[in-house]
């Protein structure tokens, strides 16, 4: 049974037990955490500080019935550290604004917490702060803050003609993981590789410093919204246009369970949500310093920036089309 | 009439449009702002980051027919800069994270964003980045980034036994404001100074700077809940008790417009919530450095430290009785 007049303050211990500093010296730079006005955080010089927010809602990014609380846990965090990977940075610490209704105050709490905790340690990212509320609907916000050396940060803006577009690993798995969770009545299994994608997402973080060290990308993003939503916004900030070659989009495979629920695992590559892959592009001239994969995640050419301002798709009979976004977009859909 | 089909992006490019940078440098440090996934930010050398973040919701903190849209711009970043003034920093800039529904996307927003505009440039605060989605309600949530010479900053836990307690302004104005605006069916007048409080705080960073810069405050925080709730923080966080000399602490007057609402201006002051004023603690020996009031702002001697871990109140007539947190908190009430 939930307690009755739970008290902000109790909550707010809640949080601070979550934001105990580890043995491992992660959260060093956090020198005030829970239970002042604000958190203190010290920037390490040389460096830049990287923020980001990220609205994670009930009805709009996860469902209450659905969506186990440790994966809401887990899920809020990586997908706002996400951000930091596409710059190239490295996180440091969080902030966690949390409104709940009285019932979930409980049970759903303590393993919402054992979620984000997890991926507060794995990402190396200190829980530094919060603000808790009450309201019926469960709402999450997260900014994370990050660093990255000054002036080294991969930007959506730095793609130039001629550089070639790559993107980490294959896309549409999540979107899938999404449909499954949908259409299943039972619990989801985190045996499927597409649902554990989908609720435990794994922000590409290594592979955003290496890029960003070794002088690589001249443009980076994340891929969050789905491939025809992120791609024209790289494409906008760059002033550039893309030639995408259809055939070369890495997708779901036959050996992904129940892939029988995918008609065109295309349409989920390029349209489906919450991939976290990263999306770059590289200058023609250093493509040969790129692996094929980069700690077991697949680095695939998938086409070519253009001058002229149109995004098109290459398709395998030769034809070209415009790339439609119709990713994901809160004010056009809701879960 | 709404728009139809108003979309992510363009609800981004109006934030962008409100996040220009400004003629007098204001946000400098912020290197890349709204458009990528994430903003940059160059800290000062020499100084410590402060991180906060505030929810600012509606139907618990404000409501749609009640407060202005240019009243909830100003409030929500005001309220959070209020937390930067408690550490005695200076604000840098802000990321906004912002909920709404599609019928608020249009004339709503702008004026909005007209409130928060006025709120970023009179406190020097620039609008660095931020995240948006639908929702059906207004959900509004802001990180406010300041700065602070490191080590300097002034912590809720620095109270000693024997220390003052000072307050800045009077307490119970906002409170009031709030009764005033629910009561009143017609627009909020603005005339009136307890409703201008209520939807237009404005936090005391000059003062909180000042009482850092010359080492006066062992500790401070900003008075958001209501001094009985707040209060009890500063002394849990600091390990002591505290004895309020009822008769000094500064209340409404009989000059307030609508004082005749308020039966006992105690009350208000004790446990009403938004004030923004600043709690801090001096130590006895440099209470004489302390003006009666700062920049117009009369700054009140409240009480004093205790070792024993009680919280007191002595009235008028001698007696002392328990102070019981009877100020704001959203998991006992709702506006």
């Amino acid at each position: 049974m939930p307690r009755k007049h739970q008290s902000e303050d109790s909550i707010l211990r809640k949080i601070a037990d979550s934001a105990r500093p580890w043995k491992d010296g992660t959260g060093r730079s956090v020198t005030l955490g829970i239970g002042d006005d604000a958190a203190l955080f010290r920037p390490k010089p040389g460096y830049e500080t990287i923020l980001t927010c990220d609205w994670f809602l009930e009805g709009t990014h996860f469902s209450r019935e659905r969506h186990p609380p440790d994966a809401v846990g887990w899920k809020c965090v990586a997908r706002a550290i996400s951000d930091i990977a596409a710059m190239g940075g490295a996180p440091c610490c969080f902030l966690l604004s949390l409104a709940l209704p009285e019932s979930h105050t409980g049970r759903w709490l303590d393993v919402f917490f054992g979620g984000l905790r997890r991926a507060s340690r794995k990402f190396r990212c200190a829980l530094a702060g919060g603000d808790t509320t009450r309201q019926d609907e469960i709402l999450i916000n997260v900014t994370v803050v990050g660093e990255v050396r000054a002036g080294s940060a991969a930007l959506r803006s730095g793609a130039r003609t001629g550089d070639i577009l790559f993107v980490s690993g294959r896309l549409g798995g999540a979107e899938l993981g999404l449909r499954l969770l949908k259409r299943d009545h039972k619990p989801p299994t985190l045996r499927n590789s597409v649902v554990r994608k989908h609720l435990y997402p794994e922000p590409r973080l290594a592979l955003g410093q290496w890029l960003v060290k070794n002088g690589l990308a001249s443009a980076m993003m994340d891929l969050s919204d789905g491939l025809s939503s992120d791609l024209p916004r790289l494409c906008a900030a760059s002033r550039v246009g893309v030639i995408l070659a259809e055939s070369k989009i890495p997708r779901l495979q036959m050996t992904d369970v129940a892939f029988k629920h995918v008609r065109d695992p295309l349409q989920f590559a390029l349209h489906g949500g919450d991939d976290y892959e990263l999306l770059f592009t590289v200058p023609p001239r250093k493509v040969k310093r790129l692996p094929k994969t980069f700690q077991g995640v697949s680095l695939t050419a998938i086409g070519k920036i253009t001058r002229r301002r149109e995004l098109l798709v290459l398709d395998e009979s030769g034809e070209t089309t415009q790339l439609m976004p119709c990713g994901w977009d809160p004010f056009r859909k809701k879960l």
